[in-house]
């Protein structure tokens, strides 16, 4: 596709707001420059001179080529990782990351917004600080997703923007619910798992095993990497 | 300017987030219908037929003109101000709500969500639950607004969403800072008021003029109007 300037992609493998860009450059088939931040110790020329917030992911567009670790003052800084969806949907439109219709692009932002911060509060709750009840509420919010969805295919029908900002955390969920990993009880995942199987996760599993084989997302998920950060 | 569908605005006069949308409305020029509606006794078809969360802003589009209490089933339905703003972008690409660089948008949308979720709570915090600290709290904020506008102009340079998602809540402050209105001690108001005239927020006091003066949010904007929602 048709890319005007380089990308420089700071981000971390167990990282899933990294995992969101990941999806996206690979599905809009971007020529980029892959820079892994190690977290542990944070290089200061990162939140100096690519993301005042410090955080991952953020990527650089255009200006000269240099090194990730020595970014160009004339290259643009992108942080946030649904404002570089749209950043990436923008500049390759024929990625098709966003519908062309107006509508369609609204209902992809509906989508994400209505699911976004709910996702890491309630994988925090579950996963890391279990308590009793947390169960129920991570039901309630898989449930609220399935609801959302169109009914056939991807969030909005064709796959978007809104698969690849939810997929991540979907991910992580089955793996690790799967695998009964999480500081709750033992056998607490593997229970949750099997409710996910019945019949009123019908759709929403579907959904997962669908974008499981969508090229774009296979390319970047492996059960086994690191899983949560 | 073009309008392919007809729209419905759902708004109320004292709200903020509806505000957004109206300047958004008058800087497109776009030719719509505003049904204010009766929060205190809020009509049951409003959750049922436009907005599932229950929430002003929202907009129908398209569909047959039909009473805005008579939504049609045809028409789309779009909450959340800051989707309504890039749906108005998207249909009114001539009013330049975003600019056409890819860059520049991901400028306006990163100063959008930087300071989106942080003016409602400390908003809430200094004129609705004032407790001591509030006011150095509210100052902080300011000059973080401030330290991320660009250096002429608005907010990225020239006017854009960016602007609109953020005046809404930068005139009520000032109203009310000015006619110390709050419920914070007598006079805390006007002293915070009068701290803002001195040089150190000579940049943002500059920027809340050049709002002041400009067309879409003069057609908008009545100090008297009730204040804050
Ligand atoms: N809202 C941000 C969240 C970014 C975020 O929380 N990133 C995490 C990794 S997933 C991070 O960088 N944590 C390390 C740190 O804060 O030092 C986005 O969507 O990009
Ligand atoms: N995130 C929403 C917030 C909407 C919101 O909080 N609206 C308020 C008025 S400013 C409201 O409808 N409150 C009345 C209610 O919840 O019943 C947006 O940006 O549109």
């Amino acid at each position: 596709m048709v890319q005007k300037g380089q990308i420089t992609f700071y981000s971390h493998p167990a990282s899933v707001y990294s995992h969101r860009v990941e999806i996206a450059l690979k599905e809009a088939k971007a020529d980029y420059t892959n820079y892994e931040v190690d977290l542990a110790n944070k290089p200061s020329w990162y939140a100096a001179r690519v993301n005042p917030v410090g955080k991952l992911p953020a990527i650089t567009y255009g200006g000269p080529n240099t090194a990730p670790d020595d970014p160009s003052p004339e290259a643009a800084k992108i942080n946030e990782s649904l404002i570089i969806l749209e950043f990436l949907a923008d500049i390759f439109p024929e990625a098709h990351l966003l519908p062309s219709d107006p509508v369609l692009r609204a209902q992809a932002r509906m989508f994400i917004v209505a699911t976004d911060s709910l996702l890491y509060d309630v994988f925090w709750a579950f996963f890391f600080h279990y308590s009793p009840g947390a169960d129920q509420t991570l039901l309630n919010l898989l449930e609220s997703v399935q609801e959302r969805l169109h009914p056939t295919g991807f969030a909005i029908g064709k796959w978007s923007n809104a698969d690849i900002a939810v997929a991540p955390f979907l991910f992580r969920f089955r793996a690790m619910l799967r695998h009964d990993l999480g500081s709750f009880p033992v056998g607490e995942g593997t229970r949750v798992y099997e409710i996910l199987q019945g019949p009123k996760f019908a759709r929403l599993m579907k959904y997962i095993d669908d974008i499981e084989q969508w090229p774009s997302f296979k390319a970047t998920w492996d059960e086994v990497r690191p899983v949560f950060m």
